[in-house]
């Protein structure tokens, strides 16, 4: 597996054959290496020195279920931190097949605009002038002419062009729609500080992967999907009604984000739930159960159809529901779809996009609930109007611009949806994952032993949970494959997996000390970029302000968020 | 010396006598203990839990010259950092005649606006509507109208009121004009954040300050005031030339700020020089030689009168002509007085002003010397535009939204006048003061030992100014009567004020200890608010780029930094 730099300012293109010091790292892992030893820290986020990173992970070109993420990093510039974001859809699993393990995007072209076309050890940086300004949709489909229906593409909208702070890295889904998102921090941003708005990857070969043993690598994958599907989450729930199955769970639990955080239950919960849209898309001809990438056994992602049974958008997820919904007062799921489309197409992340209008929303701009308010605001996003480029800069700098004190961000990233005064793991990985608050990162939705409010033991649960998430990631595993993992038998199988699939010695603690080893490589990169201890904290206000119905407050004291993955 | 303190949620007013704990305790120091005691330093700095405390120095009341600063001071919502930022005019020495320590403003009454009217022993809060959107010019005159003309003015413009992070509290100098601001860090917005539009000072009897030994003050007082006009600065220059002598000095240094700091040198500093105020007021009837509190022996300020001889402005300093002159590269004085005086006016830090503005120029906004264009703006910001209210926010908010990567800002805060990278002293402290990038916080210009480009010592330099600084604005004394401390003997002169002004032992150390428990508490509530030692660093682009003519850099290392003010 090669990496392929890129040279925007001298526009070149060069393959690279990387050392043996690589072997051990992809995805997340191997973002946190190449930006720990090759970029400042001190950088500016949308500046030349800044690199993006597009890779797969260590299991990518195998059999491995859902082993096709696509991780995308740099230095953030909406949190001003270490970022990686990764997304299904086809492009891992196409880069694979043209037997690349990174492409490093290095310097900057500020001003123009590039299409980088990837084929079997070919690399080309064409002029890419005629597709400048042009959203995700019509981009797609403008490149699909071009260079045929089976390309893969990685791509940015007007969001990132303009430099938007919640812009995305959107990427393509088994229908070629640009509907999978790498969506968090920004990177679309970066992309598009470096003069890059596309780039197409042309279908290769089958991948040539090197096994040690590749027999006993088929056996642990077979063993492997056994398990997940027989976990009643992975193998029942998100199949039959996707993510958005969580928010009857979560707004049961009084935790589902409200009016800018100011309840943890919704009154509109169920005509926005996962119940709802399958009935819905079940009418519609829509579709329930869709793989976001090749060979996936759980298919959580969706098709959404309109009222008039036409294609309007699809991997439309819990979280862009929950923030968008609830979280905006708003009970239509036409309603959320809409917006969902039009953030997938101009590249926005749905989820800052959500908090930040409903931030909005609380500083009288527009009432909650405002469907036509909240289609007002996209479009001055849309439009670059001096305000609309206030909200592009995300949820902390517009509730700044207004004057509001609820901001629900930590480290400049808006938190996702899960109030984490009633689920405190999760809140413990928001205050002290090297990202930002994200949920991605840890989330204790499905912890069993311990209580979602107890106030106790969830610096370990969290911890715990940001270990395997990071060895996840670094897998390039989607993390939704990972819930069978409470079962020690199925973590014996990914042991299997990696000792089949690289040889030498492999046991459960090789494998979480990737997952050590990148957070430790990213805390490392977030001090030398001024980040500290006091950056791991919650907003204030849900220290002090009851969440009802529980009336739960985020209790666990700084000295214990300091205890937190201690590396 | 009594303590009062205003409840802007009851609409309450107290008075307390201090006790004998805070008796060594003043300015900036006073400050500093009650922030550090009573205010979260996580608070919201525009949320009712920040107070706002407007205080005089330990030597206020007495005939020690310049000793009626006033200090203004909170949690800053430009930096998040703790802010003392201090004035001249008279608002100090009135306090001092109606026996007053501090005003200490607290809780909030949010989209109110009241008017606290102060006497002898009296304080009332006044039903303020009719002066609310008044700017500081119209607004005092008609505080004039309606309580005489010999009163004091502490007050917010529009943009207090509307919680621009770059917004001034202005005090009435011995004119009665709004000219003299406490303008750094945004203390104008906590003032408007509490509902509280202006303070009235009425006049009060003589200052009842009790003495250990009054003949032993009086004498240390004269040998001082003879220091300060012996020294060739405070003696000659600036009772000559006011502080905009320091253009044609820093300009020959190659540390004028020049177009965004692109230049150390500007060609159109002869006429923006002190020397050419001094001959166009001369022409037109206006002052050089003003003194902007009763008592000053010095006399740095002036009175600036228009093309037509009328009164345009007053309190017309170096700063604002070098950062909204030579740094926008605007060479008409009259243009930068317009600046000034709307500033004044509508409550602007011209500071912070001038090199937002340079920075919409380097984005393109506008050009460079567009005197037009920069009206445009302001108006954009008196409007309350949206880009006005961006602007409000400050060079880095504004700089971060336009996508300019030379952004002069350290903590959120704007550089000052000089270059740090042709005056190092001046650049140490602009990264490591506990203020953001503050000249006023330890000024390396007149330092004779350590030449200004020198990279060695120029810690040290600092540390010892910071100390001085932050013993000076504890004192309440303008720091431009500390020139002549470089001479020994005028220390001792300041130590045996205090002897005989407060009793007990005192000696340099003693002094100086005033600064040094200053600035620790300071650092306590940076530390407790999420700041540490990778937020004292210049911003990069001074790291690497050459500054013309002596295309010097900031070279200090990282590791040096931070071991200035080590306390």
């Amino acid at each position: 597996m090669k990496f392929l730099r890129v040279d925007m300012s001298a526009q070149t293109v060069k393959f690279e054959e990387p050392g043996e010091a690589y072997k051990l790292y992809g995805g997340r892992g191997l973002i946190a290496k190449i930006l720990t030893e090759e970029v400042d820290p001190a950088c500016d986020p949308l500046g030349p020195q800044n690199k993006l990173i597009i890779c797969t992970g260590l299991l990518a070109g195998t059999s491995a279920p859902t082993s096709g993420r696509l991780s995308v990093g740099g230095k953030s510039p909406l949190t001003g931190t270490i970022k990686e974001a990764n997304a299904g859809g086809t492009a891992g699993w196409m880069m694979s097949r043209l037997g690349l393990r990174a492409i490093i995007v290095e310097n900057a072209a500020p001003g123009k605009c590039f299409i980088l076309k990837v084929g079997s050890g070919t690399a080309q940086l064409l002029p890419g002038e005629a597709y400048a300004g042009l959203n995700n949709y019509e981009l797609v489909a403008r490149l699909q002419q071009a260079f045929g229906e089976k390309i893969g593409v990685i791509s940015i909208g007007g969001a990132g062009e303009r430099g938007y702070r919640n812009s995305t890295v959107q990427i393509t889904n088994t229908e070629g729609y640009p509907s999978r998102a790498a969506a968090r921090g920004g990177l679309g941003a970066v992309m598009g500080s470096k003069g890059l708005k596309a780039i197409v990857l042309e279908p290769g070969a089958a991948p040539v992967v090197t096994y040690h043993d590749r027999e006993k690598f088929n056996s642990a994958v077979k063993s492997y999907v056994q398990g997940i599907k027989a976990h009643p989450v992975s193998g029942e729930a998100m199949p039959a009604l996707g993510t958005a199955v969580l928010i009857n769970i979560v707004n049961a639990m009084g935790a589902l984000p409200t009016r800018n955080f100011s309840s943890g239950s919704f009154e509109g919960a169920e005509a926005i739930s996962g119940e709802r849209l399958a009935q819905l898309q079940a009418e519609r001809g829509g579709k329930n159960g869709h793989a976001c990438q090749p060979g996936c056994p759980i298919g959580c992602s969706n098709i959404y159809k309109d009222e008039k049974g036409e294609y309007l958008t699809s991997g439309f997820e819990y979280e862009t529901i929950a923030l968008n919904g609830a979280n905006c007062g708003i009970a239509s799921l036409d309603a959320i779809a809409r917006i969902d489309r039009l953030c997938d197409d101009f590249g926005l992340d749905t989820m800052e996009t959500g908090t930040t209008i409903a931030v909005c929303m609380e500083a009288g701009r527009i009432p909650f609930g405002d469907e036509k308010g909240v289609m007002a605001l996209l479009q001055e996003m849309s439009d670059g109007t001096e305000f609309g480029k206030v909200l592009g800069q995300g949820t902390a700098a517009t509730g700044k611009y207004l004057g509001v004190q609820r901001i629900p961000t930590v480290k400049g990233q808006s938190i996702a949806a899960y109030d984490p005064r009633a689920l405190k793991g999760t809140g413990v990985t928001y205050a002290t994952s090297p990202m930002g608050a994200d949920h991605t990162c840890g989330n204790s939705i499905l912890e069993q032993n311990v209580a979602p409010t107890q106030k106790e033991g969830q610096v370990e649960v969290s911890t715990n949970l940001q270990v395997g998430m990071a060895t996840f990631d670094s897998l390039g595993l989607c993390i939704f494959s990972g819930f069978c993992t409470a079962d020690p038998a199925n973590i014996g199988h990914l042991v299997d997996m990696l000792a089949s699939r690289f040889g030498g010695a492999w046991d459960v603690n090789k494998l979480f000390s990737i997952g050590i080893d990148t957070l430790a490589m990213e805390k490392k990169f977030n001090a030398a970029a001024g980040f500290s201890k006091t950056d791991n904290r919650l907003p204030r206000f849900m220290l002090t302000e009851p969440l009802p119905p529980s009336n739960s407050v985020f209790d666990i004291p700084d000295e214990e968020l300091d205890k937190a993955i201690p590396f």
